[in-house]
C-alpha cells in the first residue's frame, strides 16, 4: 500500500433503481463475478486505502446496507433522488458528519459508481498519482472511443485542459466525433464538498448535475485535468441484464488472461469460470466448463476435470478431481483423487494419496492418507484412519432424526460393501466388516464384525414363481420363458 | 389475435432432399432449439391465424407427414422435383381441391419454406397488414445485406416498385452492389393459384421457377411491393449442419435476450440453452451450462445451478436446484432445492420445502412438504408424507421382475440408512426403520422395524487373514503389515 | 501414400524453453486437442512417408525424448541454443551420422516446428508436390496476412521467387506493407546440410539464422520458390498459455466443421471438443458441452446427451448416451442406453439393448443383450448373462482387501434392490436373489437366495424414542410433536 501524503475519502454512488434490470434486487446488488457489484467499488476504495468510504443508497437502502454490513463503510441515504449531484452531496455531508471540525480540509474525494465493477485499483491508484503529482484541483477520469455516442464528451481548452462536458443530446455534429468521454469518475480536493453545495437545477430535468462540479472549480480558477483509461472498458456499467452478462464476460476474460499469463492451462477459456478470489499454481490444467469459487487455492500441478464445480477448497499440489465433481469447502491432500462425480462437502479434510471415486459424497468427513472410497458411499461426520478401504455402497449413517452423531474408523480397516455403520459408533484399527453388515454395536481392533442375514437357497424357487407369471414372461422375457419351458 | 378481412391460406415448401445435410433424416425434419425446422414455418402460420396450412412434401414425404401429423396442417405431394414454382402449384392446387367451389377467390396465400425457422410471426403479421392495407396483389419479403452474394437482388422500377429479381448469376457488376435480396416468401392475393399455372419451364435448367410469378403479375397490370426486413438473419436458411448450428445460435440468443430483458440472469448466456417453449418467472438465476427444454415453467426467484438439464418441469418460487441435476417431468414444490447430481425422473411431484441431495432419483413418486432424502436413494413408484427422513442408500423396491408396485410411507417416518422397502408396502406414520433392514412386511404406525442380521464380533479374525496373506500384505499395505508385526 | 521420387528427410526443430509458458513442462510437451504439440510434427511428417524423422531437442530435452520414445523417431540434442540454423545443423548432422554414406546424397529435406500443431499434413504435401515438379532446390512454406507484423516478410525479386527475408526490425515502411510473411518451414534438397555448415553467427545477437540458407542457395545459383499456405493459420504458433487455448481453439472448430460436413449433428460446436482421433458415423448427434476423446468410435445415429465425456470407447449404432455419463474404454452394443450419471470404466462390454441408469459404474464388466441395472449400482469384474435384472443399488463386490475377484451371474437372473454378491461368486441362471441379501454362497441355477434378516416389528417403539427427545423434537420437527401429543 503506497503511503499517500493526504487522506482520501472515497464516495459510491448506489442509489439508482436499475429499473431496466427488471428485478426485485437493487440494481448494484446483482452479482458479477460472484459477488454484489457494488462490492467492487468498495474493494477498490479500500485497496487504495482510503480512510473513509460512504456509499450512497437510497432505492432498496436496506438491502444494500445490508449486503455491506460487515464491509467497514458508512452509508449515507438519498431520500429523494434528485440527481447525481445530490447524491454526492448526500455523501460527502455524512462523511463531514462523521468527522471532526476541519477533519476534512486537507482530504481528497473520490467518486466512484456502485455499478462499474471493471475499474480496476490499479487505474485508480495511478490516477490518485497523477491527481497529486500535478497539484491538480480536480481530475476527471476519461476514456476513449472510436463512438462514443451517449456518452458525455469531453470538450479540451487551448491549454488542453478539460473545459467542459457535452452531454449527447447537446452535442454538434463536430463535438458528435470527439472520441474522449466523461466516465464520472472524479477526484477533487477538499472544496469538493463545499462546491458541491453550489449545485443548481435550473434545468430541463430539474435534477442537480454532479457534471456542474466542472464548471465550479473552473470558476475558482483551477484548470480540470483528465487522466485517461488505457482499457475504456474499465468503466463499463449495467442497466440491464445483458449488460450484466457482458460485465461478466469482460471480467471473466480478465481473470482467465491473468491465469494463462502465470502459467495455468485453460482447455477452453470461453467456457472456464473463476472468480477473482480463486488462486492457483503453476501448470494448474482446467478442462472444459470448471467453475472455481470463492477461497479456493490449488497447489501446482493440479488438474481439475470437465466440468466440476470447486468452492471454497484447497487442492494441494498434484491433486486430481475427475469430470463432474462438485467440492466445497474441502481440503484435498497431495497426489488425491477424486471423482468423476464426487461430491466433497464443508469439512472435508482429505489426506495424501486418498482415493475417492463415483458418487461418493464426504461431508465433516477427515480420510486420512491412503484412503479409498472408490463407489456409492456416504461419509458424513466420521474420521478414518490410514490406509482403510471403504467398500462399494458404504453408508455412516449420522443421524438418528434429530441429531448428527460422529462416528471414528481405525487405520486399516476393510469395510464390505453395501455395510452400514450406525453412529456414533468406534471401529478399531485393522478391523474387518463383512459386506452387507448393519454395524450397530462397536468393533473391536483386529476383529471381524458380520451383521447379516445367513443365507438360504431355496432350490425351484423360480420355476414356481416365474410359472405363476407364465403369461406375463411369454410377453415381456423371452430368455425366461424359454427357459421356464425348458424347466417342465 | 387480430381479426382479418380476407382467410390467409400458407403454402409451405418443404420438399427439398438437402443433400448437403448429409443424413437419412429429410432436411426440414432436422431440429432447431429442439423442434424440426418445418414446425417452425407451421407454428408460424397457424399465429397468423391462417385458414389452411399446406406443407408441400417430397423427398422423405413420409417421415415429414408422420412429424407433422398432429399439426392441423394439410399435405400436398410433390412426386418430382421440378422446381419451386412447380412445388407451390401442387400446395395451391391441393388447397383448391380442398375448398369447396370458389372457397378461395377471396383469400390470400402466402408461401413459406421448410428450412428458415428463424422467421418471427411478428414480421410476417406485419407484412400481411402492409399487404392489405396497400391493397397489394403481390408482396415480397426482402431483406438488406451489406454484401448480398449468392441471394437474387431485387432492381426496383422507377416507382421504386419491384421490377425483377436478378439471380446472382446474371447480375450485372452494378447489379451485384445491390444489397436488397429475394427471401422467397411471397404474400398474393387469390389470383396466386391461376398464375402459378402459367409459370413455363422454358430456361437452362427446365425447372419451374416460383420467382416468374413477379412478372406474371405484373403483366397482369399489378405492381409487387416489397416488405424489407429489419433483421435479415430472420429468412437464414440452413443446407447443412453448419448452417443448422448457426442458426441454432441466433435463435439461442434471441430466447436468451428475450429472458434478460423480462428480468432473468443468465451468468453466460453463450452457454446457457433455452428452448421457445419455456417459461421463466422474474429475479431467475441461471448458472453458466443449464439447460431449459420442453415444457418447463420457473419461478420467481427459482435458481438453476451449473450444467443442469431441466425438461418439461415446474419449478415453483424460491427453488433452487444445484449443479449437475437431470429433471424431467418433475414438479418440485416452493422452497424445495435439489440436487447437486439429483435426477427426478416423471410422475416425481415434491411438496413444499423438500430436499433432495446427491445420487438420489425419484420416479413416479410424490413426496410431501419437508421429507429429506439426502444421499445416495431410489424412491419408485412411492408416496411419502410430510416429514418424513429418508436415510442414505434407502431403496424403495418396486419391481418384481414383471410388475412395478406401489408403495406408501407415512408422515414424520424415519427411515435409518441403506434401507430397503419392498413393494407393495405400507409404513406407518412416525414409524421408524432401523438401518440396513430389508423390509418385507407392513410396518404398523409408530413402530419400528428392524430387518437385519444382529452382529456378532470375531475377535483376532484380521490377525489371522491378513496373515495369511502375508505376503500380498507387505507389498501392497504398509500400514497393516506393520500393524500384522506387531501383533506377533 | 504417395510413393514420391526420392526420399524425404524431416528435422523437426523442439528444443525451445518457451519462457512464456510459465511451466516446468518443456512448451512442445503441452498438449493441443489431447496431444503434445511436437506429435502434431510428427504426425504430420510420417504422414508423408518421411524415411527419416529427427527431432531436434535441448530445453527439457530428456522429457521431450520420453514423450516420443514410440514414435519412430531419431533425437538430436542442441547442447547450446545458438540459434534455429544451429539447431537444424544439430538435427542434419544428426541424420547423415545415422545414414550409410552417400544415403543423403539424393534426399529432400523438410524443417518442420515443433509449436505450430495447426500445419495440415495435406498442405505439406501439396508443397512436396510443387517442389518436386518445379525441380526446386529450396522451397519456403509462406502466407499471406493483411498485417503480418511481427512476421519477416518475404521479398520477391523481378522474376518473382523469393529474393529474401527482411524481419520485422530491419523492414522499411514499404515492406512493412507487405503481407506475405516467412513461415519458417523450409523444403530443400540434399545440398541442405552442407549449405547449413556455412551459416556464420556475424550478426548482432551472434546466432546462427536459418534464414541464412535462402542467401547461400541464391548464391548458388538457385531460385527459391515461395509455397503459400491458403489458411495461414496453419503455422500459428503457441508461445503462451493463452495462444495454446488459441490454437486448441482453431484447431476444435477445424475438427468440428469437418464432423459437420460428413453429417454430423452438433447442437453448440463452440461447446463441443472432439480429439482428432475420434471416428462419427452419420447422423450422430451431440449434444452441448460433449467431450470426445481418444480412440472413440460412435455408429450411426448415436445420441451423446449434454455433458457427457467419452473416451477410447465404441458405441455402435442407435445407443444412446444420455447427460452427464463418463464412458472409458468401453463398447456399448447397439441400440442400448447409458445415463444420465452413469461411469463405464474400461473393461465394460455392453451386448444389444442393455440398460444402464443413472448412478451405476461398470468396470471390467461384460453385461449381455438384454440386461437392465437401472440404479445405484457397482458392476466390477463380473459377467452377467442375458436379460439379467439388476436391482437398485447391487453391489458385486469384488475386492477382498487385497485381490480382485470375478464373479459369474447367470441369464434371466432377478438380483433384488441392495443386494451384495461377494466374489467370487457364481449365480445360476434364472436363479433369484431377494432384496436386501448378501450373497456370500454360490445360487444354484432357478434357486432362490435369501440372506438377509428376518423383519420383526416393535410397537410403541416411536412414542418411547421420540418421547425420550421431546425437546428436540418440538423445536424441530413439527410434525412429529402433534404425532407424538395425540399418542398421550
Amino acid at each position: 500500500m503506497t503511503a499517500y501524503r493526504r487522506p482520501l475519502d472515497v464516495v459510491i454512488l448506489a442509489a439508482g433503481q436499475g429499473t431496466r434490470m427488471n428485478s426485485a434486487l437493487p440494481k448494484v446488488l446483482h452479482p458479477v463475478a460472484g459477488r454484489p457489484m457494488v462490492t467492487w467499488a468498495v474493494k477498490a476504495a479500500q485497496a487504495l486505502g482510503a480512510r473513509n468510504v460512504v456509499v450512497v443508497t437510497g432505492h432498496g437502502a436496506e438491502q444494500v446496507e445490508a449486503a455491506l454490513a460487515t464491509q467497514h463503510v458508512m452509508f449515507a441515504r438519498q431520500e429523494q433522488r434528485l440527481g447525481t449531484g445530490h447524491a454526492f452531496l448526500c455523501g460527502i455531508d455524512a462523511l463531514s458528519a462523521a468527522l471532526p471540525a476541519g477533519g476534512q480540509e486537507d482530504a481528497d474525494v473520490l467518486v466512484l459508481y456502485g455499478d462499474t465493477p471493471l475499474l480496476r485499483s490499479t487505474t485508480l491508484e495511478a490516477m490518485l498519482e497523477d491527481h497529486r503529482a500535478r497539484g491538480s484541483a480536480l481530475t476527471l477520469l476519461t476514456g476513449e472511443l472510436p463512438d462514443a455516442t451517449g456518452y458525455g464528451r469531453i470538450i479540451r481548452d487551448a491549454q488542453g485542459e478539460v473545459e467542459r462536458i457535452v452531454e449527447q443530446k447537446d452535442a454538434t455534429p463536430e463535438q458528435e466525433r470527439v472520441g474522449e468521454f466523461n466516465s464520472g469518475v472524479y477526484l477533487m480536493d477538499s472544496r469538493a464538498g463545499e462546491l458541491a453545495h453550489r449545485i443548481g437545477n435550473d434545468n430541463a430535468a430539474g435534477e442537480y448535475y454532479l457534471t456542474d462540479l466542472l464548471g465550479l472549480y473552473r470558476a475558482e480558477g483551477e484548470a480540470a485535468h483528465a487522466f485517461k483509461l488505457t482499457d475504456p472498458d474499465e468503466v463499463m456499467g449495467a442497466n440491464d441484464r445483458a449488460g450484466l452478462a457482458d460485465l461478466e464476460m469482460i471480467l471473466r476474460r480478465r481473470i482467465n488472461a491473468r491465469h494463462m499469463r502465470a502459467g495455468v492451462t485453460l482447455q477452453d477459456p470461453e467456457r472456464i469460470s473463476i472468480e477473482d478470489s480463486v488462486v492457483l499454481g503453476r501448470d494448474v490444467t482446467l478442462e472444459p466448463g470448471v467453475i472455481l469459487r470463492g477461497q479456493t487455492v490449488l497447489g501446482e500441478n493440479v488438474t481439475v476435470g470437465a466440468y466440476s464445480v470447486v468452492t471454497d477448497s484447497v487442492l494441494e499440489a498434484g491433486v486430481v478431481v475427475k469430470a463432474h465433481s462438485v467440492l466445497e469447502g474441502a481440503h484435498v491432500g497431495a497426489g488425491s483423487d477424486v471423482g468423476p462425480f464426487a461430491r466433497l462437502r464443508p469439512g472435508t479434510v482429505l489426506g495424501e494419496g486418498v482415493h475417492i471415486g463415483n458418487f461418493v459424497e464426504t461431508k465433516n468427513a477427515r480420510l486420512d492418507a491412503g484412503v479409498k472410497a472408490g463407489h456409492l458411499a456416504y461419509l458424513g461426520d466420521v474420521q478414518i484412519g490410514a490406509e482403510t478401504n471403504v467398500g462399494a455402497g458404504t453408508i455412516v449413517a449420522n443421524y438418528d432424526g434429530v441429531n448428527k452423531h460422529p462416528s471414528v474408523v481405525g487405520a486399516g480397516v476393510f469395510i464390505g460393501s453395501n455395510s452400514t455403520i450406525i453412529a456414533p459408533r468406534t471401529v478399531g484399527d485393522a478391523a474387518f466388516i463383512a459386506a452387507g453388515s448393519a454395524v450397530h454395536d462397536d468393533v473391536p481392533e483386529g476383529a471381524m464384525a458380520v451383521a447379516r442375514g445367513k443365507q438360504r437357497n431355496i432350490e425351484g424357487w423360480s420355476r414356481r414363481y416365474w410359472g405363476g407369471l407364465r403369461d406375463k414372461v411369454q410377453k415381456k422375457l423371452p430368455w425366461l420363458a424359454g427357459w421356464l419351458e425348458r424347466q417342465e
